[in-house]
């Protein structure tokens, strides 16, 4: 695969300062790429060294016009270079096709080129969209239905009657549609709620491996287009996560939470249970949210904080020692000056 | 499934104000029920709007007796709810049979009415009781023993030698029986410290998905009857769990730790190695114990201490950046009096 | 099998004192220990109590002389227990050879006497080493490398293009080689920057249950030699671990981090992405590093701080409220001496 600086510009909607002509057949870091390579400058300390780079072409930002190679300027150097990765890096795909060695049950519908790899399990009633992909070990439960261009990597479960969109991405050994974890106590056992709804993930999500999303107690555990979540994510029955929301390594949401679009949850972060987050909060890394919080707001620590606040208390807490043999000396301090009255 | 109201009290020992012969076709939450399902109200908040539920009949309270829709009174109305629940929604079921395509080793022993799907793998040796029902990609290795009317979600791995009882629940992923995490160290590098032990999980427990309980260095690790676990929980080797314990998402504990009767651990809470935590005792979320705690004791935080200590605390740690400020202020107008002096 | 204690001591080069012809047949705990066992004291608390094992023999400390039973004194009595015990306790293992209901694809490159056992699934242009064992839902993706003497228990999926080295164990569930978490963002969505890299895993690594490792955006994600983790830990794209590292259960290690050599994680800790940790680093419990780690340092809490402070920050923090208080004491005497001035 090769394209032209010409052709790439044309792609991005960049502007060229060097060779329309020259080849690109790759897309590399910084300070790895080579003279086939494009790569891109987006922060100072690399346009500062843009002549280090044996890139054959940089993208950087619209203003930036110093250095001797091939310069691509665009608005968002980090998407354009995306953009052409995307283009000149395909992901492996098994041959496309049925294998004999996969089972599939009876009444499924699917679309066109579909791919379903040696030992992948479909149940009963499922519906498949076209150019679909699952992977060996992937177990697809009774009345699934999952839409087109979707790819479903090994040993993933998607269990009965859970609705997955288009262009879905799904890492391995994730569990879609376990059972919330709901019981009813007589205040000695527990007595299993049984969990009657479904999971519902809309177009453009990706969800990591190992990630746990159970199905809701009634109605549905909904992840909205274009959510995109990180390993051991474990999202709880009933949450709704709104468009666009990053969820990083190893967060939990409990039951009932609501999150709204464009959220970010930093690593290992939680979130407690029947809380709502607003639109582009942002969460910071193992914070512990006992409280709903407000669209917009920066949020860390435990119990939470804005995230300005958070930092203050952080340089604190190292000096706690300190504090407490002060207090102690200034009580000291007082009680001489006090006695002396 | 339907059910009228009178065989209602009678299954769940409720006293009806209301028409016996009303039918019931499903339970529902109190806000999206209609008038054939029946609901629960236990709170306040949901007795306040008792004649706001579009349902058929509610559980309430036994002390319970305003509003003009069907009453049931109850002792504990939502474990009332779920014994409907349980009757009247049966999770759908694989049929009944041993697939072709599941692999079974030898000198098998099964019980009436076991399912194996598409598959799943059975090892040598291995007794399943009746009623069991292994999904695809279940693997069960060699030697194990499974009781009756147990469930095995997808792609569950059991290993060699563990014991599950019956009416057992495995979600989706989850592994039982790997190696304890035991290493000798001679200074520089680990050697392995074969696991020898088992798994052993009694009666009536439901484990999550993507769980990981290893087996004992010795002897065994245990999960006693009636514990249930959250998504993502890890369990190190020579564990023991005592009965009726509910382990909320993402927790850990570590290897030796004993955890007593109808114990609460929240979510993403640790448990240090060779602890004991006593019966009835409740884990915050997110805390960290790194001592025993004495049965009845409720600790959150890290370190742990006691709950009610801990919401001290809490409403605290912000304010630190203000306390070591005051404390700077004392400080100057102290400095300032004994300076007169 | 059995062994002499003569046998032993030439093989862990230990100073018997006692009966060299005693035949041990199994290695057991210090208190379940039976005649036919040997067992280890290494600590006060048991070498106090030489006397009250019923075991056959007992590995002590070099300067150790006291007790009736056979004692075989040794530099490290738990490494040399370790050694008899990998000698004594082979774990077993699956019938050799491979399985017709494993799946092979094209082009595969096998060493002797693998075993692949049914429902396995491997790739196409993948190298196999010999006395490796796939047990049953291990999925092998195109073009992986695997080395001699590989143990991957059930359901581990090795993702395409990967390397495994030799003498490596993965424990059940695990996932190597799904992709790393990146995106590059417009201010709105969030659009998937390829991962072309791959997974490195070098000699003597044990890899836990349901562990995710990914796959680097560029080059490699590298587990050098000797490296253990626990179960549940996330390890991102482009993070490389040095030789001997522990990682403990449930830790998360973000992108591009480095780890030197002989570093320990203790459990829920984890560190923020592009930092490095030096070598024979401790990072304690749940703490949360987000500064890099020099080589040696023992860090704890979150902030991260020497563990030495965490321990009296961790004293004083439940006395928050009291300090509170006192300062609102201290501030109101200072007033009222003040106010006689």
């Amino acid at each position: 695969m090769e394209i032209t600086l010409s052709e790439i510009c044309e792609r991005v909607g960049g502007r060229l300062q060097g060779d329309p002509d020259a080849v690109i057949r790759g897309a590399a870091p910084f300070d790895t790429a080579t003279a086939e390579d494009i790569t891109f400058a987006a922060g100072a300390a690399f346009l500062k060294k843009i002549d280090q780079t044996a890139a054959g072409a940089v993208f950087v930002p619209e203003a930036f016009d110093r250095g001797k190679t091939n310069l691509i300027r665009v608005k968002n150097p980090q998407l354009a270079f995306t953009i052409v990765l995307q283009h000149l890096y395909q992901p492996p795909r098994p041959a496309e096709g049925i294998d004999s060695r996969a089972v599939v049950g009876e009444n499924t519908v699917f679309g066109d080129q579909v791919t379903l790899c040696p030992n992948c399990v479909v149940g009963n009633g499922v519906t498949i969209g076209s150019r679909v992909i699952l992977y060996p070990g992937v177990v697809v439960g009774d009345h699934v239905t999952i839409g087109n261009d979707v790819v479903i990597y090994p040993n993933v479960s998607v269990l009965e009657r859970c609705i997955i969109g288009s262009r879905v991405i799904i890492h391995a050994g994730t569990v879609i549609g376990s059972d919330g974890f709901g019981f009813a106590s007589d205040g000695r056992a527990y007595y299993k709620i049984p969990q009657t709804g479904i999971v519902q993930i809309d177009d453009d999500v990706e969800i990591g491996a190992n990630n746990t999303i159970d199905r809701a107690a009634f109605d549905k555990t909904w992840i909205k287009r274009g959510v995109k979540t990180d390993n051991l994510v474990h999202i709880a029955h009933n949450v709704t996560i709104g468009e666009d929301t990053i969820i990083v390594a190893q967060v939990g949401i409990a039951g009932s939470v609501t999150v709204g679009r464009h959220v970010t949850f930093a690593g290992q972060s939680a979130v407690a249970g029947h809380l709502s987050i607003g639109d582009n909060a942002i969460i910071g890394p193992r914070a512990g949210i006992a409280k709903s919080i407000p669209a917009g707001q920066v949020m860390s620590g435990a119990p939470e904080m804005p995230h300005r606040q958070w930092l203050r208390v952080q340089r604190i807490v190292p000096m706690l020692p300190e504090m407490k043999k002060k207090i102690s000396e200034l009580e000291k301090r007082l009680a001489s000056l006090e006695g002396k009255d």
